[in-house]
């Protein structure tokens, strides 16, 4: 890692059809964090649009960017803040080829490197296999002025392997642009169960890798354009734990908020002497994780 | 799985010096689980001694079994109370061969498979490298009337891969027989902390894998033999949870306890329909979980 002690800024709100509204709103909330003293901002996913994700509609491929449009934005908002900044685009690659993309920029503007989502959720409500096609970049951190970033999109969180990939690649943090939320039909225990299995999981990704996590999730309800579901009530409550998933800062649920959170790196080092869970991985043991399942 | 609904009892106490005591009280309480309705009864790790790995001292090699010894009691323990038992022996293997060792007992006390840990632990107060000679049964979860029954031990229950291993041999629910606690040198937030990073790690488990998890625990305070540190304070705290990390019952920090819990086989199958987390792993990606680090 570079630097010992971070400030890091998140950006959890609500967002709408209106695409330049969203941008002018998040490039506020960049530089509002970053004359707070933010180094890093992190802003959740596909913040540029509504979850268009709800229903398989071909016209929502116009909600996609070619990555110079979208660098064209939020690389000026890098290097105008002087911050490292995690953001989240609808890459249009190619025609017919699409991908959920992470893009992170250094703090003087250049791009430090971009991650496509791996795991591609689908179900109902979801339907993200029919938008995106899952990441062709592996899992690799973006090396950064700041520190090497395990930036995951999302579904991802869900999964260890992923996690551990990054930590095995030398992130010294893990990060989780989502965008998740409730069925509004659900009763109120599923709900309590999801949400707190939500930040359990990614918690525990802190816990075996000894790092720091960032999530950074939208808030508010979003209607299903087709009608055929209730709609999403994305649950907010992005937070930052420490490397032993300690809860360093809790959005609210409900509520927009910009939050700055210290991270100390050297809680990172001290941890993992405590807790040395690298060194004694049983890697030989480990072939069949790349199996599908072993019937 | 073969049933869809279980009832498991659990089993934390303390122990003392005194084997043959230790046996008597498992005993008497996997008699009194099983009288209860236990199908299922899970003891804690190195139920028959102190927890000696404390200092390294080859006086300790005394605590030692051979699985023929320890089957003569366990096994007659499953048949007569006709349960599916899960015991944790310090195994004898061969002179200077020794493993943490659990066995699991079918309901008619033959021996339906055991699991040699896989992931051994060394660090102050906790210096089992001296005893135990790493597993080299591998992740395989052992068969049995009531389900496939995926037994990790202690250690392993920090690492994602042993958990997800087990998940892709079949095993219907995770168990983890332990042995953890505090430095009592250690401030309450600290405690915490560890407890609390114990707890949600293995509760991951569980979610990233649509599993029930078993995890017990012995409690007390033990004194280091050595006077090196100031001993253990053992940490209870044994639990169950659901499929999605929901705790079903929680043990307190600082008693003993028989509890009896109800696990229900059927939400793994629902929480797996909502929550398709084996779909979309990326196995083709994965291939660098079998690298110790990637420099």
């Amino acid at each position: 890692m570079k630097t010992k002690n971070i400030k890091v800024g998140i950006v959890q709100r609500s967002f709408n059809d209106d695409i330049e509204l969203n941008r002018k709103r998040n490039l506020a909330s960049i530089e509002s964090l970053a004359s707070d003293g933010a180094q890093l901002v992190v802003l959740s996913e596909l913040h540029d649009s509504p979850y268009f994700c709800q229903c398989e509609d071909v016209d929502n491929f116009r909600y996609a960017t070619s990555l110079d449009e979208f660098m064209d934005v939020y690389a000026e908002a890098a290097h105008d803040n002087k911050v490292v900044l995690v953001t989240s685009a609808f890459e249009r690659r190619a025609p017919g080829l699409y991908h959920n993309t992470a893009l992170v920029f250094e703090s003087d503007g250049s791009l430090a490197g971009k991650y496509r989502k791996m795991h591609i959720p689908d179900d109902p409500g979801f339907y993200e296999k029919f938008y995106f096609t899952p990441g062709d970049l592996g899992f690799e951190p973006v090396e950064t002025s700041l520190g090497r970033l395990g930036v995951l999109v999302c579904w991802d969180q869900w999964y260890p392997e992923a996690a551990r990939l990054m930590a095995l690649r030398g992130a010294d943090m893990l990060l989780y642009p989502t965008a998740i939320g409730w069925n509004p039909d659900d009763d109120s225990d599923e709900k309590k169960r999801q949400l707190d299995a939500w930040i359990t999981v990614q918690r525990a990704h802190g816990i075996a890798n000894g790092l720091p996590v960032v999530a950074v999730n939208r808030y508010g309800f979003e209607e299903d354009p087709s009608g055929h579901t209730s709609g999403i009530d994305f649950w907010g409550s992005s937070f930052v734990c420490g490397p032993q998933g300690e809860i360093l800062h809790l959005c609210s649920d409900s509520a927009p908020e910009e939050a700055l959170v210290d991270i100390d790196f050297q809680r990172t080092e001290n941890v993992r002497h405590w807790w040395p869970f690298l060194r004694d991985r049983r890697i030989e043991h480990y072939s069949d994780l790349q199996c599908r399942f072993k019937d």
